[in-house]
C-alpha cells in the first residue's frame, strides 16, 4: 500500500474528510456509516469508499467508521502527527493573517519566525512573533529546524526567496505569491493563487 | 459549444493559461506554439490543445497560438470582460489583505465595501474603504449592485452571513472561512480553506 501513488485528486479531499470528522468528533458522534457521511459530505457514498479505498479501507462492511479511528488514521496519511517548524516571508496583512491562525499549533505547525524587508516593520511583534530582517533566513531556518517556508510577499521577490530558502535545503514551500517557482523534484509546492480563485468563480457565475 | 458542459479541472486550469499569457504579452510576444506554452507551463503540449479544445480551439495547426487574441479570449471566458462589485466581510488581516489586491480592479473587480461586527473598526479606513457595521450589509448590496460576497470571518459566523446575502439575492461568494457553505444551487461558491491547503503540504512532504 506504501507503494501506491495516490492522485492529488484523492489527496485534495483528504483534509475536507479530516474536517468532518473532527466536527462529528465534537458532536461526540462515535460511528458514522458511508451513507450518512455522504448526506453530510454532499459528496456519494461510492465515493468516499473509493477514496477511502487508497489507504486500506478504513472500516468493516455493515457496521460504519469508527469516528476517532478514522480521524486519526487521516490525520497520520495527512502528516500531522509530526512536528512543522515554519517560518513566514512577508509581513504584510496576509502574513499577518497567516500569523493569527493559532489552530494549526494544534496540528503541528508551529509558525515560529516572521521576516520583512520592510526595516519599518523589523522590530515589531505580531501576536508572539517579532518581524526580522530577510539577511536572517538562513540563519534563523538552520538554527530552528525549519522545515515549511510560507511566501507571502509579491511575485517580484518571490522565486528570489523560494532559490535561497531551497539552497539551504527547505523542502516545502507554502506560496502565495501570484506566480510558479521553480523548484527541484524534491521540493513540494502548494500553491494558493488567490486570483485565480477569483477568476474561477467569476466564471462560474458568468455560467451559472 | 455553449451547451457544453466542461469540467472544473479544466476551469481550474484557466487562470493560470490567462496568467501566463498575460506574461507573454507584457515581454512582447505576439505568437507562441503549444510546445512552447507547455515548456513554459511544464504541463505537456497535448494537455493544452486538449483544454483549449473545449472552447473551440483558438489556434490554427502548425500556427500557434496569437498571445494577444488567446488571452482576451480567455479573459472573456473567465468572464473578465464583466464588471464585478464586491464587499468584503470581516475586516481582519486577511479582509484587509484582500481589499488591498488592487490587481483585481484591472480585471473588473471593484471592491465596494468592508464590513466587521467589530464597534472598534467601524468608521475606520482601510485604503479608500471605510469599515461599516454588519448591519448595513444588505441596504449596501441593494444599493450598490453588489453581486460577489467575500466571506473573511471565522467559522461561526460565516453560515449566518453567506444565509443573510443569499436570501437578498446574492449568487456568488468567495468563502475563506472554514466551514463548506449550504446555498441553494443557484448559488457559486468558491472556498480558499487555507488549512485544507496546509494539510495536502504536509501530506505531499511526507510522502515525498
Amino acid at each position: 500500500m506504501d507503494e501506491k501513488v495516490i492522485s492529488q485528486a484523492v489527496i485534495s479531499r483528504l483534509p475536507r474528510y479530516y474536517r468532518y470528522l473532527g466536527d462529528l468528533k465534537d458532536e461526540g458522534v462515535e460511528r458514522i456509516s458511508s451513507q450518512e457521511l455522504s448526506r453530510r459530505m454532499n459528496v456519494t457514498a461510492s465515493q468516499i469508499r473509493q477514496d477511502f479505498n487508497n489507504f486500506g479501507g478504513f472500516g468493516q462492511q455493515g457496521y460504519g467508521y469508527n469516528v476517532d479511528y478514522l480521524y486519526n488514521e487521516i490525520g497520520k496519511i495527512l502528516g500531522l502527527n509530526e512536528e512543522h517548524n515554519l517560518i513566514i516571508v512577508g509581513a504584510g496583512n496576509l502574513g499577518r493573517a497567516l500569523t493569527n491562525y493559532s489552530n494549526y499549533e494544534n496540528r503541528g505547525f508551529h509558525f515560529m519566525g516572521l521576516f520583512d524587508k520592510n526595516p519599518e516593520f523589523v522590530g515589531k511583534k505580531i501576536g508572539s512573533l517579532e518581524i526580522m530582517p530577510m539577511d536572517k533566513i538562513e540563519d534563523f531556518i538552520i538554527d530552528n529546524g525549519i522545515d515549511i517556508v510560507v511566501i507571502a510577499i509579491p511575485k517580484a521577490g518571490a522565486v528570489q526567496v523560494a532559490d535561497r530558502v531551497v539552497k539551504i535545503g527547505v523542502k516545502a514551500i507554502w506560496n502565495f505569491a501570484h506566480v510558479d517557482l521553480n523548484v527541484p523534484d524534491d521540493v513540494v509546492v502548494e500553491n494558493v493563487h488567490l486570483s485565480d480563485s477569483l477568476m474561477k468563480l467569476s466564471y462560474n457565475l458568468a455560467s451559472r
